[in-house]
């Protein structure tokens, strides 16, 4: 009988073993969980923090004894794995057992990154149900919080702690909070919790914590009866690099496509390993729940024998903040430029739905395209209604090798509740084709610079509208009566846009068809003003 | 200066129109629309009659007047086409005047196919914004109504006459309503109308309708103060046939790639041409919106010059009623074993959305796979929520040409609001996965056969759950205690079933590696139930 020992019994680990044994029923599965607990719902834990999720054993998905009644699994709860011993094939646990393994996985997951600041000891992470219980023992009393850190998790426990009347305050290092989108989609999302009550600080550093206020670097006090560290987390890399393991800069534990370490007789995956970037091949940190999972069925798999590999990794992801919902897939504009890519950036704002229907709101998408070849490098998408959906569509085409311009043919499900006879998806590919076809845009972080070097920005929205907020230097003159202009615009070099887009392309296309030197705002008005 | 005439103001028509004029500034471009309006929300119809819209208005999306400002097009409703000289180049409309063309577009539509029954000219049918006039009219004072057909439009009028208060019978001739689904799937939607006080008659033939009630061919009389006649469209080929354009054998105008009838002058789009199959290629009839709309901007644009093809259609369609949604794409069941195709089936159950979370509700699923390539034929879905995500994915898959075992990989969204770590499609492909690997399923009008050839079926639910509701002829063994069993199933032929098929394939699992033949029940009780 041969053993597989599994580090970790939570996503990628509890995939891992159960898969592992629906395909062998005579192996030795041992899994080690340092932690209380096993297939907890780790993306539901902020939930509980908010009494959205009341039950808390609803976060238990699974009990060592139930995955011996129905999978013959050994799972050790409390157990600390300490050191391998790959010459013997060992594992040696904190209670000083030592156990042998013919196979062995690593799925340690991630840990909370530490901030070097005083008073740290006071701050609260969240990534067990340990943690959990800690955290809502924490907001009994509690009248203030602050979350340090704007990404998915503290930004889900700043929502949760408003919904219990805890007045919530994010402190985010950077320039925008929620680093997977552009500034100019954050600035939705930001704008969002601000409007539910949310304090949100950028560019603000933390210097200190105590037990009921934290300080900034301007010397600011915040009042914080929790104070929450959720920076970010880094590869619990601890076990593989003692054990000699190869260990990639970021900390992601090296494996190769079937997730094998340096060691062949070891396994890697999840938030430890390091992935492989679905657009370019490099290597990657992707600590995403999906990826765990489907990467155990994969190792199990493998261990027992068939040949499969990994795909690259898209980091597909979403969070929803007071019903709005804010997801992304592959590179946002940041990183494609880093890269060094020539772009062709899409903004669009479109109704989730047919806008005749009732309950229509508006879908923020954003579509980043490699200039050169039409590959789909990302997207992202905010907005209360259909967001999940579109980027989901996105993330198929692009795992597909679809092109952008194949948006604009993909067969979408339409009835009025749910769609328009244009999706947003199908829109984004005719943007782009238009693009193609020579229709020039600018971005609206240029539009300053355009004014100052001579060129005319002319808004084509109704005349109530630009009454009601423009942007300054701008000319109104209303797309229906645009024909009448032409004269007085040739020659000149002219930026037109609307409110989205949409009319000021026809405003674009008129003016080409008229040999006036024509650009679009991408995403018109409401982009432009996202980040005002 | 060359002239675009083009027959049919609403989908395709208007499309066309509006590209056109983005593309050449200077052309002539006529819309003759029939009806008295043009750009109608005709997908809204049917919920103005339920209030659901509440605007007249709203179904209006645009005038002749504002088209004539915005896009210099010349659109005269009230005007129908009665006649095409071809060799001329001229058409003629109803009120005597003709019109010379260059380029001739033919989008007029569908009609609602007219019963040959006694009493027709009391049924109201549903096409534009003249007929949900009447209707609206008819339902002053009404207590009843039959729809005689239960495909979309149909259903949608029964939603919404119930939404008014209208006792309401759909009358279906075959033996399940809703088509474009098997009849395992369109019998959950079928439950949710009659559970939402919709009467539901199968197999049910209309000889006669009078004003107040209709009689059916067994003899019954159904309590009708209005009747709709929605069994399905057929094309608005007339003008084409008397030109002497090619047409199809079911009536759709012959089109090339680039819709160009078999005169090159002349092309035709919507649901009145014929469209490609996505999948074989085949002459197929798809009367959708979306297609209408794409092939409008296709046919735009290579009026003017440029170089484009359409793709095959999937016809990708969702419908909405009392909150419950199907959606469908590709080909189902029935029409892919009418092809001759070897098939793989996979029924599923999941959550929308993940268990713990609050609000999730079952997504049904079936995926029709060729078994013999891999390709994914079809799919289907029912559920309250998250079915048009999971199908539109799928459209995208199908259309990319991704292979059924792909769907395992699709890297779709997650947090716990919006789907499970391992989303539906994501499960979908492992079943696929598993199958490929030699896991047996039977489908549920198989049990009874294989029944009574011996097989012996094990329900390995719980015991209270076997206790509410089991198949006939199955024998409870709870999963966690299947163990224990194995010597006494040895030698036998077994099927195992669970509630959704989930349980049951860690069953089957476990059997197979105690190399016991064994099947697991596709979809599980679930599925089964759907049909008694």
């Amino acid at each position: 009988m041969t053993t597989t020992i599994i580090i970790g019994g939570v996503a990628g680990g509890m995939s891992t073993a159960t898969r592992l044994r629906r395909n062998d029923e005579d192996m030795e599965i041992i899994v080690l969980e340092a932690s209380g607990n096993v297939s907890f719902a780790n993306c539901g834990l902020p939930y509980y923090v908010g009494n959205v999720i009341t039950d808390r054993d609803a976060l238990l998905l699974q009990t060592p004894e139930a995955l011996k009644d129905r999978f013959n699994l050994d799972v050790r709860v409390n157990t600390r794995a300490v050191s391998i011993d790959r010459d013997n094939q060992t594992i040696t646990t904190e209670q000083g057992e030592t156990l042998k393994y013919d196979t062995l996985v690593l799925s340690p997951g991630a840990n909370p990154i530490q901030l070097p600041i005083d008073g740290i000891e006071h701050a609260l992470t969240l990534r067990n149900v340990e943690d959990v219980d800690r955290i809502v023992a924490a907001t009994e009393g509690a009248k203030s919080a602050a979350v340090i850190g704007g990404g998915f998790i503290g930004l889900e426990l700043a929502e949760n702690f408003t919904h219990r009347g805890i007045k919530t305050t994010v402190i985010e290092r950077g320039p925008e909070i929620m680093a997977p989108l552009d500034s100019e989609m954050s600035a939705i999302v930001r704008k969002h919790l601000e409007a539910n009550g949310v304090t949100v600080l950028l560019n603000a550093d933390t210097t200190r914590i105590d037990t009921n206020s934290i300080t900034l670097s301007d010397g600011r006090t915040i009042d914080s009866d929790i104070t929450i560290a959720a920076v970010g987390v880094a590869p619990a890399n601890e076990l593989a690099v003692m054990a000699g393991l190869e260990v990639g800069e970021r900390g992601g534990i090296v494996v190769d496509d079937e997730q094998r370490t340096s060691d062949p007789k070891i396994f890697a995956l999840g938030d430890a390993a390091e992935k492989r970037d679905g657009i370019d091949g490099t290597d990657t940190l992707v600590p995403l729940a999906q990826t765990a999972n489907r990467h155990g069925r994969m190792v199990a798999d493998i261990i027992a024998g068939r040949d499969t590999k990994r795909t690259g990794t898209l980091g597909t992801s979403i969070v929803g903040l007071f019903g709005l919902s804010a997801a992304s897939v592959g590179w946002n504009e940041r990183r494609a430029r880093q890269k060094g890519h020539n772009l062709r950036l899409i903004h669009l704002h479109p109704a989730d739905h047919a806008g005749y229907y009732p309950g229509a709101s508006t879908v923020h998408l954003k579509l980043v395209v490699n200039a050169d070849t039409d590959e789909i490098l990302g997207a992202q998408g905010v907005g209360q209604a259909g967001v999940d959906k579109r980027i989901d569509v996105i993330a198929t085409a692009m795992r597909a090798g679809l092109k952008a311009t194949d948006l604009a043919d993909l067969e979408l499900s339409y009835a009025p509740q749910f769609s328009s006879a244009k999706d947003p998806v199908n829109m984004a590919g005719f943007i782009n084709d238009n693009m193609i076809r020579g229709e020039k845009t600018v971005q609206y972080y240029e539009i300053e610079e355009k004014l100052a070097q001579g060129f005319e920005l002319i808004d084509v929205r109704e005349t109530s509208e630009y009454a009601a907020g423009a942007i300054p230097g701008s000319r109104n003159i209303p797309l229906n009566t645009l024909r009448d202009h032409i004269d007085e615009l040739r020659g000149k070099k002219i930026i037109v846009h609307c409110q989205t887009g949409v009319r000021s392309h026809t405003a674009t296309s008129l003016l080409r068809n008229n040999e006036i030197d024509v650009s679009n705002l991408d995403g018109g008005y409401v982009t432009w003003a996202a980040v005002q």
